[in-house]
């Protein structure tokens, strides 16, 4: 199965039926039609049907979808159907709540390390994670075999950070820095700013009021 | 000017190409193509274009658009020609990452207030602020005038915390909490998972290889 150009707002569109379809499971449902998923996560019925369509036929016309089986479906697309070690550079505030947040293990996402260069900080418990000294950054990506860097480092060093976790293997960036930052072309960077969530409020708040 | 219907993806990229301009001006640019955005911010020139139509026409055929000019219009369409008042609910790890990010301040968002109810977190600096007892949200929003509440609190009592927030008059709400709430129809909830991005990720690591 080879996906081509799936827009990104689908993906995350994804991520967020397959949450409703697991919170479904969980009340015993066993079978859901696109409206009602649409109503269920806030979307249009066409929407749902679109999103679904670029992998394939999942429903039956008149029945709907199986909620478990369109679930497995969900979670063998977003790549969930395994599990992914990522390591997380920088013990500050955002990578210690990163490094605390019960939401990534539920998916699958299992920290193998984190890592700052604070000796005040290295040695601290994170959960189940003891904050280590960034030296060993080559040795955990590759002992663990991580496949997911998160920066959190400050804007000056994000650079350097990110390309010791390149070179040391892993194939994806998730950079919380300011910095825009350089990778190979081989390496999936994906960049999180904080305040654009707060600017597509204040864009609702200004203009369509 | 009322604006229907912008996709989302829109609005965040016009906050990526607002932040790339503001840079070129630091560095002196004064009139930049399409395609010099395009491969600035690392979009197609079509989609800059496509992005930019939604709201008139800004560039002169042949010469581009005038960077201050442009920035001067997006900072505008994104509502941040002003400044937004915003308070923080929950002074955990991620409440307090959030009140100490630099990249709010930059782009007008002003941290009113954050509150918590825990009483070792209560009375702590976070940059310039202190952290508050619950009790004063009614107050802090209405003396304030806060339009945006954060929700950074455990998602048991997500809901409550949500409610009072529209009580007390905010207009919008960023939730980082992994409840779904419920908001009336007039406000903007926007939900933050932080695992989403990590989805986005998995999925191309997953498929695109």
């Amino acid at each position: 199965m080879k996906v081509y150009k799936i827009p990104e707002a689908t993906v995350m569109r994804l991520s967020i039926y397959s949450r409703y379809l697991h919170q479904l499971m969980g009340e015993g449902v066993e079978t859901i039609s696109s409206g009602e998923i649409a109503h269920g996560v806030g979307v249009s019925s066409a929407q749902v049907r679109k999103d679904l369509a670029y992998f394939g036929e999942f429903g039956t016309r008149g029945v709907g979808y199986k909620v478990e089986e369109l679930y497995g479906h969900l979670m063998k697309i977003l790549g969930l159907d395994r599990n992914w070690n990522i390591i997380i550079i920088g013990a500050g505030k955002l990578g210690s709540a990163l490094a605390l947040y019960q939401g990534f293990a539920d998916r699958g996402f299992n920290i193998s390390a984190i890592l700052d260069v604070d000796p005040d900080r290295i040695g601290n418990k994170l959960g189940d994670v003891k904050v280590e000294k960034i030296e060993l950054l080559d040795k955990r990506v590759k002992e663990s075999n991580v496949s997911i860097g998160v920066v959190t480092v400050p804007a000056r060093v994000a650079q350097d950070v990110t390309d010791k976790l390149v070179n040391a293997g892993v194939k994806a960036i998730l950079n919380f820095s300011p910095r825009v930052l350089r990778v190979p072309n081989d390496i999936i960077l994906r960049n999180v700013d904080l305040s654009v969530n707060l600017e597509v409020l204040s864009f609702n708040l200004a203009f369509n009021k």
